[in-house]
């Protein structure tokens, strides 16, 4: 949008007045190749956008008003939608846009399409399915593992803010079999509060978070089975937590390894050595090194008296564990280099 | 200091302007028994303690000052000190009070006397230690294992905030050997900003700690071993993390369990029956829920996936994991109810 | 409820299960004299007070259960109401209170009696109230005002928490007639969240509120007016702004002084001197020094080059500005000492 | 540096190891005419700046270390040199590098050369100021006051950040002569913790600035004298206070007005109509409207009881505060367009 020269990708944005949608805005400012056509909210429908975010005064997005979904105007006049819905509201959507215009590509930031297969999907979340036709065509949008699949696909299921991070923390391990399956694998992971997204809900009231940690969901989440099946972990166990900040997700991921820490540290840096946004860290990551970036800081280590393998990784949930993850699989499906709008740097504070 | 019936006990606190000295001060506030007579600072020497810490005005300590470090003076005039110092500066101190003043007794807030023997010391702090003879009389002071061990003591060795969170949460698998030793137990434990003590460092900043969130001592850190000696565990894996809040830890803790759920939470249900500070909670525990306290909140969780006991436990890191818990140890030297001066909630908010 | 000697006031709470209900129970615990026999909650009815605050297990609140609001059973059962309710949800249940027990005593949390008559309260508020008779009744309950006008009342309404602040800043020079009412006089109020109360809002979400200050009701605040009525101000100007984090009220109180920083402190001074809850500092205070108690601490300066005094006060706004207020108010109600059960002192950190 | 065309601009950062200095290099990233070929660190020379700042890996600057300071080096490689030293310690380094090499530009951080002369500098900082000789060449670097005045000078006296946000929330009402200066004009600002810089002390470590908030220099602060000389006030009271969060300037400003709401904020437009980084509000602003960017957002309102105007800015302490503001003087230095590099839009979380 502020660059003008090459060609430009009409976008369209369904949902876009939450956090993912905020951030998805911003991220696009920094594309040369796109320009946002349409965005919709049914809460803020037929306001300005800088009304409800008035932090974009002065940005491209002056003129731009949200929109009611309109799945006839938004098919045809885009050619890429972010789909910012929560699971269950995304599937009848995507079936309709696609029935409307089969050419569209969808990237898709909900559950809905990220399991292999319906019936995982049905028995974790616990909801009939509709649009089962899509899943063959699904491919889950984690660049650093399924590249090549991405490449040519119309629905890209954006993976979870948990699962990137535990996957990019694993992956290397898994990939060249020196994570001995016989054990456990165990994340413990840190969250910010802006994954629980925009809603008004008195757990999330600034009071009840503000000053105070806690760990959820222990008697499971629903993300511990997007990561076992990704990685085909047998034995996997996850942890949340909520850390009162806005952004970030830490995960703290121990497994057996088959191999000391020099070598699994080779390992890492092999896999990852073309990966731009996987930075390997010679010290620990913070969360804030990767705020408001697409970037995964991972740290390697190893605990000799109790034989584990320790990995950390970081990233910000709402950027590589969303936004400008997807941001990312565009650039894949238009074939743009991949990080184009994406050299972003975190503030030191 | 409020109450004025019953016996007066006469305290000293040696280190009192740190945080540990400060909550000291306030919970002594509601000790019946007790009369606060000398507190010492380097720092702060010769100035009212209420101009240090001016919310004790209108407190019964607006005339008390800081004084500096007179061993003849605190030993003759205490019945028991409180040392809030740094590991390595203890010991001296200890050492001396003891030797003019035989029958005082000491809540020792460091490191130095924690260990069952002075060589674990040695290797895990890296210091010389040259109080070796005080060892054997020193007990470690977590009531919740070894009450009856520091009746009738003189040198109590107030446990480390990270291992009073994680013993009392793995305890009583270990008591009733329901914990697999054959896997490694992992304690992943977050903490707030206050257990880095009150001393003037960039990395500790407030810029630099908030917004985000890290895992440290990564290659290793001192309250592993602490743990790991007193549970007589073989493979422990300890990994801290910093917290943007004040205070507080939560530890998730992850083992091979040889009982199911029902029979693991009915196995601390006996053991902590009897506990006035520990209590199990039927819903997972924030860290709020025990500011300013001296409980510990525990919740018992199973993975069935897995196959994993995770058990959470919440403290006040400078509560029962430091300042209230020495006044349970107090209590104990003392002979006054357990609790007496720390029936104490938390705010909601 | 902790002491047992000395009479036993039985106490009810309405709308005990916010923010302001749940700091009411925790400062009763420290009271020897009153015993809480009803607390209701229109959202708990029939849940455990330690279902909906865990952080009172262990505590006499165990046994405890909210209610649904019974007006014949509360009014038999209890010698004094704290009705925690909003506006215009207080004036019908107080009336029904005293309708069933004229000799109950209510002190009333809301604004619906604040004022001196019902005409100024329809025209702040917008709303019809429908229990002018007992407007005479009440009394406006700071009782560093009006001490001798709260005793022997039925009905005392408990002061707005910024006006609290803002009004004991102001007082000594209004009281000793320094304060030139030919100039506007100004307070630049500063609110912690909680004293929005605990609801389900986007608005104040915890990343919404988090990392951000904004000032708010630019065009007019309820509290304003308050204020004005109480100090018989005919110019004043109120701008409450919001903090990032949980307690805490500060107010920068800017007047044209007849005299000069001696003689205004030493009339400050003056006014003050017997009041246990005013504490006038030497230095500026920060809102933490008085965070869970019921003090007020004020610094008096005074500027030279422009001629102005500034004064700036500290209150915990669901402390002095609440619920500890409303316990000191009982206090004089029942004729005890003021600060029974109020000697606190807050956490450094 | 991202771009490649156009002309480069070889930049120096002296000090570059602070918020200021992490911030201009961030900033940098976006400006596509600027190189930046030396940045110096007492603390932290010869090491890598993505040792100090782990944030800038895979970024430009992976090749940058920070360096001693070096006069002779850095006036000869540099066209132009950000000076982010604190006061005292600008005046003698800016003074080397102009006899060093005359035709070097230096946008300098310190207060050295804000004022209009030496004495007053010299009152107001206690410290003897041996350049006065640059005086009558210094320009404060405030553009939408002075953009005339920076064109073609060498050296930039960039504002102070309170002064930034204070000034531009009076210019219009000052300049278009409404501001009534026979009543003292009140600027209640509020800062975030960025402000204090980084460094090590224990007023601002974590734990006593979190959950808090003060007034601070209530007695007078350097920047009062900065803020009354650029705008001729006779009559100014400014008053500090610190929020617990990272970065963020409000003010609040009170003045006696002779016109009314409408004309005034007909006033305000007009004056800013084609300045880029002031945006007029229709609605209170909050800091993270403008964290990261250079705007400064303004909203005017008028209290019809007290008779007051009363004005609310809001910019980021260390962008428009500071290292912002420092490249738009860069640019225009430069001749680019004032907002090159400088089209940034704040994370709405």
């Amino acid at each position: 949008m502020q660059g003008t020269s090459g060609p430009s990708v009409k976008v369209g944005i369904i949902g876009g007045s939450g956090y993912t949608g905020a951030e998805l805005l911003r991220l696009l400012l920094f594309h040369p190749y796109v320009q946002v056509v349409s965005v919709t909210s049914r809460q803020y429908e037929g306001r300005l956008v800088t009304e409800v975010f008035p932090h974009f005064l002065k940005s491209p997005y002056e003129e731009l008003s949200f929109e009611s979904y309109n799945p006839e105007k938004i098919s045809s006049e885009c050619d890429v939608v972010f789909c910012c819905l929560p699971h269950r509201a995304s599937f009848p959507v995507v079936k309709e846009l696609f029935h409307l215009n089969p050419s569209l590509k969808v990237i898709d930031f909900s559950a809905d399409f990220r399991f292999k297969n319906p019936e995982t999907y049905e028995e974790v979340y616990g909801v009939k399915h509709e649009a089962k036709g899509l899943f063959t065509e699904a491919v889950y949008g984690l660049p650093e593992l399924f590249r090549e699949e991405i490449r040519g696909k119309r629905l890209v299921a954006n993976p979870g803010c948990y699962p990137t991070s535990i996957i990019l923390a694993l992956y290397p391990a898994v990939r060249e079999r020196v994570l001995d399956t016989g054990f456990p694998v165990i994340a413990d992971s840190k969250s910010g509060v802006s994954g629980a997204g925009r809603k008004a809900t008195v757990d999330f009231t600034f009071c009840e978070v503000n000053e105070t940690f806690k760990a959820y969901a222990l008697n499971g989440h629903r993300h511990g089975p997007e990561v076992a099946e990704k990685l085909s972990l047998s034995s996997f166990r996850f942890t949340p937590h909520l850390v009162p900040m806005n952004r970030g997700i830490l995960s703290t991921v121990y497994f057996k390894s088959k191999v000391g820490l020099n070598e699994l540290r080779e390992i890492y840096r092999k896999v990852y050595e073309g990966e731009y946004f996987v930075r390997l860290r010679t010290t620990p990551p913070k969360t804030s090194d990767v705020a408001g970036t697409n970037f995964c800081d991972i740290y390697v280590a190893y605990d000799e008296s109790a034989d584990l393998a320790v990995v950390v990784s970081v990233i910000d949930n709402i950027g590589k564990g969303a936004s400008s993850q997807a941001v990312q699989n565009m650039n894949i499906l238009f074939n743009f280099p991949e990080n184009t709008g994406l050299k972003l740097f975190s503030q030191w504070i």
